[in-house]
């Protein structure tokens, strides 16, 4: 589909309402992975941020719903969810261009321009493993259309000196985005997300910095969940992930300084 | 030095007191590590095990007092450790066979041979990052005259197919883990150690396995210390840790199945 109809889409509250996002019934839609994508970046208002990959728009939105003043690029490459994170930039009244593009060939006068954060949440399926989705919007949202490899190096020289990229993914291609980072950035970071205390991670949000240069860390997990297992009657989140997701809270405290 | 005298040695337990290890007073000195990463690996009293750089023996040695019937082999670059290993294997009457040599070119004969499990402890500082060590013997151990690389290499060709690798090593140096594990050894989990709850990891154990096809597995840490801050009246290790180090208890099950 080239635009999405109304009738497509949710209309959800994101941030305890201080951000309401509209996003496709069947196609891709943001949970609380953008959310605390944007809670570990540490903008200020004078920064600008990039994402690539912006989908509706959720993660960059909530960084700049955080931070007043700070002002995003978006980088979309399907024309109906580039349409609507300009819907939702909107609404917000949030100052975002969004840029219909494919990350690994940015238009040129993107190619002039640095930003002091680049942030990324890629799809969660390697090539290959996903296969025959009726939704080709949910297919190559969900497919590994653009190596993992090309969001690192379009980060990397889209960053200023100095600048951080965070990236939010699956625990499991971990190897692949230190392999990223290798020879592009430095001063890298990893926070593991794990659904319950004592299992394994399921995400990582991965930090790193442009010309960087101090030794990688792998920090304490993120526990999302609280209690032994799932709640039915509710999503239990622990305190910490509650105040990020509720009202905004920052988790760049479990990052270096 | 090419031979340590017994003034220079002190004699120490480890699995409490089951294993009774000379070491050099002032070269490089067992710890907790090497009977932690002992800990980790799942042989049975039929596998032949494998350390690169076995130092003293400590590491080896533990896998095969945790484990009667398995067989194992040592490399040591240097002739000093690798007679001290000698006689530690002698002196607790375990079977392992002590190879004088740079794991980088190893004898013919070894390289006919294939293991159930390599281990490995590397030096933990980078090349250049120490430097002036009066005693040739600690910078051999403490400097990186041997390139991570070539750990997994030789690791990777020693290995039996299905065979484990355990490496422990610096928290810091996981990006080049898994650059060495890349395109040699696959089902890789790491195992984060951590000196205090709620701390970023210092050291990892890495397990991979050759011919494995499983995803990346980030595990939840294992905490070293019990209390937020180092009693300097006892180690106060977690009662986890309590049981590896004084009753031979195995880690495997902090791994995948």
């Amino acid at each position: 589909m080239s635009r999405f109809q109304d009738s497509d889409l949710t209309y959800n509250d994101f941030l305890n309402g201080r951000l309401r996002l509209w996003q496709p019934r069947a196609g891709y839609r943001a949970g609380v992975d953008p959310v605390l994508l944007a809670a570990a970046v540490p903008a200020t208002s004078s920064h600008t941020v990039l994402e690539l990959g912006c989908g509706a728009g959720a993660a960059i939105l909530c960084v700049l719903t955080r931070v007043p003043g700070a002002k995003g690029v978006g980088v979309e490459l399907q024309p109906s969810y580039a349409d609507l994170a300009r819907r939702n930039a909107a609404e917000n009244n949030l100052p975002i261009e969004v840029v219909k593009a494919d990350l690994s060939a940015l238009p040129a006068d993107l190619k002039q321009r640095q930003f002091d954060h680049v942030i990324a949440n890629p799809p969660y399926y390697r090539a290959g493993a996903h296969s025959g989705a009726a939704d080709r919007g949910r297919r190559i949202a969900l497919g590994e259309v653009t190596p993992l490899d090309t969001w690192f190096d379009t980060a990397a020289r889209r960053l200023a000196p100095r600048g951080h990229l965070h990236m939010i993914q699956k625990a499991d291609r971990l190897p692949d985005m230190l392999a990223g980072c290798a020879g592009r950035l430095g001063s890298v970071e990893v926070l593991p997300l794990a659904a319950r205390a004592g299992r394994s991670a399921e995400l990582v949000i991965l930090r790193a910095r442009k010309g960087g240069k101090a030794a990688f860390r792998l920090h304490a997990p993120l526990i999302l969940h609280a209690g032994e297992r799932h709640d039915k009657d509710g999503e239990s989140y622990t305190p910490q992930v509650e105040e990020v997701l509720r009202h905004g809270a920052a988790i760049s405290q479990f990052f270096s300084k």
